[in-house]
């Protein structure tokens, strides 16, 4: 099958996909409204066309909880409040159990005081980081979210990977909808897109990683053997140290101000799933009321004098943050599902000892 | 001279080029306290290392007063409260004027409810963002401060400048002082470093600017020249749309937040100083102690992990944000003043004519 020219898709409806998701994790022993949430990220990341976010993680989630790695019961607990800051206790749930919880309270705070700063620690892998941040424009805030994650990326000058892709997502309501949606690794690329160039045989940009000897390198099969990801900016002479301290500032939100694990110290990435994974989050919803008002109508400019900006390349529109995502999930409600790779199936179909209702 | 092999280098005191920035711009008519938080924050950015945010700028800051677009009465005025915010206007007065007013501000609510987030309008160019970010250390506090800029940086796909340089601090306390101390440019490199570049007839890395057409250029001259600077990440292919969208995030947090001049509506670099600057700056508080207790000691364990790592070209160590500002200020303070090139003390000289006191 062949969707506007995209090879070997399948189209899935986003229920189905929910529903598989759910039954799967509540398979192997997930609370429903736990499953529930998990689905609901997951097939948003689908959604937005980030699928290295989205479905094809699902046996990570389904095998953290089925080798009590990550808790079936329980819910998140407050440790310490302010009107305006909350430290929660992630009880090591499903990450997007956690992220809710905490938006849910950033959300509750802004509206009180016009901003909520909420902290995590003991909390998983929580999809899409956008699905939080954007949480806040249902209420015309701007949201934020923030999370470290394994150690995958390393640090100008450095070897070894200390530093995880540590994300950074900032949603923003604009006046016709066309929101600002920032949600970017501050690693120069994610790790999928250099396992795609390996699988593929091709070079990559010089700029994306560097060797086990911490040596920039085109070569895919250098980076993912023993080797890392380099930071937003790439090598020091185009100012990797930027990306450097990007990744340090969200470590600085997450792991250091939570107490969760951070940098080395955090499990590595798919090999040490026998250890829990206490990872360090942080949500955030700004008023702008509190602010000048005519927030989303400066927003709405903002943005479109950018998208209005003549292209360096004819054809080749100038974008803002959000908008390929947007674009994704407008083909998806005009396709009526979501069009998956063929190998995003197979991996369905093997994982459906898990589930009781679905295929 | 000669400096620790710097060539052609002259030292000054630290407590005389104060008093030259103050007697300056008082001579122009700047009422001394506001001539005093120049002289502060100007003196702070060549002791940290950074000449190109120092007395190397204050003919701008001269002229801005001289010409009166720049305001020398008032002072700054709250203009919306909440416990946890504030909207500040900055009355069209020195940036470092407004900049202590809504640091202290921020400071202040981050005390009595852990947060303090404030934003201004009407504000003018503040020097280096980390001397606003760092006065929260002083209260053991995160500090953030940002600011947008006239517009130097070209989105990604685009040709013209729409995006200032729109710089992130974010300063975070350590327990053996040598704080995380983050304050960069959300453009792959400096104007300044592209100039300096032009003048030693150079060509510069590919990912630093791009010409008049918004093609990618090592030609300093080109991008002098109706080009622009490049956002952190450099090319589409490297990431550079990363920094673009931070760069976009800054101008939320300041522009888009407090009302005032954002994107391309702020006045050109150098060519439009006869228009008020309008600026639009973020400064933020946040106390650790509202969130998991032995912050500092994880944050001195992050930054150390960093620096004793094993460096990939020997010799070179691994650096983390603050540390090349940090050595700067100890040479300073090892000599017994500042090294400056001989080109910033003619350029002194030149602009006696507005002091009374000095040399």
């Amino acid at each position: 099958m062949s969707i506007d020219g995209l090879p070997c898709r399948c189209l899935l409806s986003m229920s189905d996909v929910h529903n598989f998701i759910q039954s799967c994790m509540i398979a192997v022993g997930t609370k429903p409204n736990h499953a529930k949430d998990l689905a609901d990220v997951l097939v948003d990341g689908d959604n937005k066309g980030h699928l290295s976010h989205g479905l094809n993680r699902l046996d990570m989630y389904v095998n953290d909880i089925k080798s009590g790695i990550c808790a079936k019961e329980g819910e998140p607990v407050i440790s310490k409040s302010t009107v305006a800051t909350t430290l929660v206790d992630g009880k090591n749930l499903l990450g997007p159990v956690v992220g809710n919880f905490c938006m849910k309270l950033a959300i509750s705070k802004a509206k009180d005081v016009g901003i909520g700063w909420v902290v995590a620690h003991g909390s998983n892998h929580f999809g899409v980081a956008s699905y939080y941040s954007m949480q806040a424009l249902n209420h015309k805030f701007i949201g934020m979210s923030y999370t470290n994650t394994s150690p995958l990326v390393v640090a100008t000058r450095a070897k070894e990977c200390t530093l995880g892709t540590n994300p950074i997502s900032v949603a923003a309501p604009a006046k016709d909808k066309n929101n600002f949606v920032l949600d970017m690794a501050t690693s120069a690329v994610a790790l999928g897109k250099v396992e795609l160039q390996h699988r593929r045989g091709e070079k990559m940009p010089l700029g994306w990683g560097s060797n086990a000897e911490g040596k920039a390198s085109n070569d895919p099969a250098e980076i993912l053997n023993g080797g890392g990801l380099l930071p937003i900016g790439g090598l020091e002479t185009t100012g990797g140290y930027k990306g450097y301290g990007l990744a340090m500032m969200v470590e600085v939100f997450c792991g250091i101000l939570s107490g969760s694990h951070y940098s080395k110290h955090i499990r590595a990435w798919k090999s040490q799933t026998g250890q829990i994974a206490d990872l360090g989050q942080c949500f955030v919803a700004i008023d702008p009321g509190c602010f000048a008002s005519g927030f989303e109508e400066r927003m709405a400019d903002l943005l479109n004098i950018h998208r209005n900006l003549e292209p360096s390349v004819p054809g080749q529109a100038v974008l803002t943050a959000g908008d390929p995502e947007r674009e994704h999930m407008a083909k998806c409600s005009k396709y009526g599902g979501i069009p998956y790779p063929i190998n995003v199936i197979n991996f369905m179909v093997s994982l459906q000892q898990y589930q009781f209702t679905f295929l």
